[in-house]
């Protein structure tokens, strides 16, 4: 992966600035959600569907959402002065408190809102598919977070830094052995021409793309399944690929020992998911 | 808990600062650790003990643990124009870094310490013992992380938030429904003469006045059990407590609606530990 040099910009709470108050809960306790939304062309990318998961999860954590206009005057004001295409990733916390988990009446949320470069991925990932491997590190289970985008990604960071270097992404399984997803994405897999992936029981994150991966995959009439899976339902796909908002659709070429001679079902959904992509975009 | 009024001061990487990095990863992924130590007449309560986990903690998280002389040359400076009571938290992160899990070669840590006022415990809590209940938001399990201070801690924000406001105090299971620990401390129970605390096998931080409590307890003479604990051998204790390392022992009264007629042995503990403590103090 390359990333080209354009500088970063970033809003805190509407205003221009690289740092955060240190007793924002968001360090302290991970006490918060983000959402990664790809730019394309001054175009946002599913941000229905972004602003819409953030909100939802927002209630669950019982922490207050800006509406949709104030994310968007930031977006705008982000905009103005920087080149229309990359990655807005917005950062919600509960906002800086006194020491301890209780929550202070009088905090109020934290709002980051930040532009940086595309990341520029090898065109090879997309036309002949990457390596994969199993991660040792596993998921945290605890269904009562399930799905959530929250902060709390020591998981991840973990199993990602202890994943093989020749590998682009790492499969994470939950405490009982399931496999659950990558660690920057969502997994699919196709057997016998129906297209499966993981329930999120326990662990892993409810991706906007995976969402429209299943949308639009049922409505080209494939069969479809979220169910438990195993390590060797994965081992033994006829095809297996990964999902998420900045890298669209990666087919598996090897993982571990094994070489997968298809990615075809991944290419056809991923010109539809394109498609898609720009149908869904939204001008600010 | 009243809080005086006494200005914090913080250091970050040894520079007074109020403000963070909004690119630290402590924010993006909880990616780090923290202590929270006692600061008594001058003197730092425990405080090898407390670098000991941090040093262990940040070996078994991969990163970089800065030497104890350079955190206690930290502490000497807040101290300098401080008062000499308080409470000094050290968070440590892994620094700043490119947007992604992965971690960059380049990343250093960030070193953040703070002094900030003791907090103001009702003495009634020590003399007739607090108001505890069970929460309804469990800990997430991972045998990975279990026992280490790390700064993924929604768990204990939601558990704390959802609390009956008139509980000091509430217990968190895990996933399988053990009694794990209290929300901001480690617990303990009398049965039969026995002093029981829970094992952490899958959640839980292993606390330092968690050890303390036990070694005195074993030199005393106690039978002291480390185990599976189930909710209903909680709420058949002849005696509750809760331990950490700002508030030392707090004595459970209520729970739920079970009244608890003893606090004896939780007030014999704790006049030892008070004393240990004192021994185990280090002036910088």
């Amino acid at each position: 992966m390359q990333v080209d040099n354009t500088p970063k910009r970033t809003l805190i709470n509407g205003i221009d600035a690289e740092y955060l108050s240190v007793d924002d809960r968001g360090l302290h306790y991970g006490d918060g959600l983000f959402e990664t939304i790809k730019l394309m062309d001054g175009k946002l990318c599913y941000w229905q569907e972004h602003y819409r998961r953030l909100q939802t999860s927002a209630q669950t954590l019982r922490i207050a959402c800006p509406p949709q206009s104030v994310f968007e005057q930031d977006i705008r004001n982000l905009l103005q002065s920087s080149p229309d295409t990359g990655v807005i990733k917005i950062i919600l916390t509960r906002g800086s408190g006194e020491r301890g988990y209780a929550v202070s009446k009088t905090s109020q949320p934290t709002r980051i809102v930040q532009l940086s470069a595309m990341p520029q991925y090898d065109e090879q990932f997309y036309q002949q598919g990457i390596r994969a491997g199993f991660c040792q590190h596993r998921l945290s289970a605890n269904p009562a977070l399930a799905g959530i985008k929250h902060l709390n990604r020591l998981d991840n960071v973990l199993a990602r830094n202890t994943l093989d270097k020749g590998c682009q992404e790492g499969i994470m399984l939950d405490q009982q052995g399931r496999v659950v997803e990558g660690c920057m994405s969502n997994l699919f897999f196709i057997k016998q021409g129906v297209l499966h992936t993981p329930a999120l029981r326990d662990a892993g994150v409810d991706g906007v793309i995976r969402q429209q991966v299943l949308a639009l995959a049922a409505e080209a009439g494939w069969s479809c399944r979220i169910s438990d899976v195993t390590p060797q339902d994965v081992l033994t796909a006829d095809e297996i690929f990964f999902s998420n908002s900045l890298i669209g659709l990666w087919p598996v070429r090897q993982l571990d020992d094994i070489t997968l001679a298809s990615i075809a079902h991944c290419q056809q959904l991923a010109a539809q998911l394109a498609r898609h992509e720009k149908d869904h975009a939204t001008s600010l």
